[in-house]
């Protein structure tokens, strides 16, 4: 390469590439020996949960449609693939579209260890291609989703605002902030998200810009709020910690008067000074001024802010890096081969061989208890006094997407309505077991 | 949005919306208010090194000119930001181009606390827009290559092969590739980072194709070897853990005789096994078979394989996570307004107002000892008998990237020499302080 202009990243018109190599290599090998069109099964799983986690959220199945649809080999992607392949699987990719069927739980279903969120069936030639992609997309969605939605559940109603994306990579933090909102996020700071997912957007004004006002003389403070007041309307949210938290208080409330939307603060301890600036607030009239917090806040620090006057919570660092798990650590396994389960040595302990079903059972008040495992070739078994609920829809059936897979909008109901499910030591922030255990039915 | 086909990511061609919305509420309110066209002066800092870590790695800087280059606001662009923009600031967005000078750490460079490792300066309205596309790129690469450059020392001069993509998301996956690159790593799996960056392509086959040649009668595994060993030859590696190791080494041997280039190992007590293989694969006249190992490695883990015969390391999770650091947690500030140096209330005991300098001190050995800041418009401070070197270097003038800008060759070379660098202790995994002290000259 020669300069760093070379490294153009976009825009990129083809996903195909986005792969691990050795999933070329074995498409050759297979080709070769015949094996590349034998009917195969894959299965997509997380061993565990999260360290502690007691649920996961499945999240990026939404993406997945796209992906596929641009997982094309076009000459500049054959002509990489073309200096280690031999010309038979070279031009073999040339005409690839996937043809086979995928099955997958619900975008805002809940996982726990072992569930089968993506089944992918046709030839392993076609099955083995989609590896990395899927993996890629659900692993790091899932793992976004899943610290999002105890950030929900910690806020307990209150307005979340996701502004993360300046501390994860650029095209990353457009697939957090849509998790985000899966998870039940009001909005975003993040505009591409508007664009791309139609999420609400958020945001106001930096330090930099109460910074700007500051000349020779001094700094300007009221003329930063005036500025932003007379350009946003009395409904902005002011940020109030640059320089002293009572005078920028005073300041706002002389700026934009009573009516003031917000204010926002990004550092100290933001119980304390919730409090403050709420008694301040009231005691200058600005009784409905509500107050913005920010700066490092994960689920627990938004959960020890409960008691405290906050209205609105901005989270950044800790959502867009899954809040200490920033993968979900998913694998994608081929569980049968012809008909006949196939696993490998060390994962009989997590899973069984197979193409398999999911069922989630409930009690009558709606709690669910358990999530049956069975093969897909049995009955389903029996459930008792549950009701059961199947985890898996189609996705594509002979490599096209099925119509109507729900919306991200679905999907966020879904969510919120899963969440109510859980038994209640489910919802705990606290490091505990998976909310219900998983069973594989017929496994002795 | 109807279905999920509405929600395509890409292809993308500009990077304008890679941005946090306050970025533009600002900027309206600074054009409405006259203070759009300061004169500003921008930097881009760690306040602290991810915790316990000694040197953080600069990474992303090759790929800001790409980034800067699609930074433009077509009609789709503008479509969104009108939405809650005025016309005015609207039609200003049209003709953006960014205008201004930039100065950045080279790649491969070090940085510590307080390093200016991007130095922005223009008007208040070009700066402030490009606050979270820098961000995103360089705290997310520079993440990768911090936690990177630990498990290259960690190595000790063995081979690494980066393999994570699947655990990261799909377009961070291609930047991590390219950060483990820069860092010392000698080739990945991710194919996209082979063509868009140039870097070495590795991989040749995962469990799923042993799994594959399983029949209703039996497992295969020497098939399987037979089949790669006709397509890739005899150099290719082998995954020897599907069933039982032992028997894997024996089938391995026997599919490709005694010149088979690798084996390698996905599971279980790695330094245990890697013994037992390679007194096997020896006594089987196997003696140049390397042996790769794979599965949950961080650079702790490598480092404890050290005095084990392990030829190669493929690592994964680890990588792309940053290795519990998944962001840099970089900021990017606002230092001067017209000449004045501004800062928060809060950021004085983190750095000083107004653009700086940034030059460390090494000593005549070549072990560095210390990074000095200071005002960009004050003579650089009197080093004694240390050597000087100067860290910030020009990447944009008037807005045109400088030309020959460092390749990512360059920058790998540069860093394998700062490595050699720092002072012994820089080098150890443990926790511990900076490897050297950050000092702001001139400040009391």
């Amino acid at each position: 390469m020669a300069t760093p202009h070379a490294e153009s990243a976009g825009p990129r018109s083809s996903t195909a590439l986005l792969t691990d190599q050795y999933e070329l290599t074995m498409l050759e090998a297979a080709i070769a020996d015949g094996t590349a069109h034998r009917s195969c099964s894959f299965e997509l799983f997380a061993r565990r949960l999260p360290d502690g986690r007691r649920f996961g959220v499945v999240a990026g199945m939404g993406r997945i449609p796209d992906a596929l649809a641009r997982f094309r080999f076009g000459e500049p992607e054959l002509a990489i693939v073309s200096r280690f392949l031999d010309a038979t699987t070279t031009e073999w990719l040339r005409d690839f579209r996937f043809s086979g069927d995928i099955d997958g739980y619900r975008e805002g279903e809940l996982y726990f260890p072992g569930s089968p969120i993506l089944s992918v069936r046709g030839t392993f030639a076609e099955c083995v291609l989609l590896e990395t992609l899927m993996l890629s997309i659900l692993n790091h969605d899932s793992a976004i989703a899943s610290a999002a939605a105890r950030m929900v559940v910690a806020a307990d109603g209150r307005r979340l605002i996701e502004m993360g994306s300046r501390r994860a990579h650029e095209e990353s933090a457009v697939a957090c902030a849509r998790a985000a909102y899966l998870a039940g996020f009001d909005a975003t700071s993040n505009l591409e998200a508007v664009r791309t997912h139609g999420i609400p957007g958020a945001g106001t004004s930096a330090h930099a810009f109460t910074l700007l006002h500051t000349t020779e003389v001094a700094s300007n403070e009221e003329a930063a709020f005036r500025a932003q007041v007379a350009a946003l309307g009395v409904g902005t949210t002011l940020l109030i910690d640059t320089y002293d938290i009572t005078q920028g208080i005073e300041n706002a409330v002389a700026a934009a008067g009573t009516g003031l939307g917000g204010v926002r603060i990004d550092s100290g301890d933001l119980g304390v000074l919730a409090r403050q600036v709420r008694n301040q607030l009231d005691g200058l009239g600005a009784t409905g001024t509500r107050i913005v917090v920010s700066g490092d806040l994960d689920e627990y620090a938004i959960a020890a802010l409960r008691a405290e006057p906050v209205d609105a919570y901005g989270v950044g660092t800790a959502l867009v890096s899954g809040s200490g798990a920033p993968t979900a650590g998913m694998v994608y396994k081929l569980v049968e081969v012809d008909g006949v389960p196939v696993e490998k040595r060390s994962d009989h302990k997590y899973s069984l061989g197979g193409t398999k079903r999911a069922i989630r059972l409930s009690r009558p008040s709606g709690t669910i208890v358990e999530e049956v495992l069975y093969h897909a070739n049995e009955p389903a078994p029996d459930t008792g006094d549950f009701e059961p609920r199947d985890l898996l829809i189609p996705m594509a059936r002979g490599g096209k997407i099925v119509d109507d897979l729900p919306t991200l909008e679905d999907s966020r109901a879904l969510l919120a309505r899963n969440l109510v499910s859980l038994p209640w030591e489910g919802l705990k922030l606290s490091h505990g077991d998976p909310a219900i255990p998983t069973r594989y039915a017929g496994k002795g």
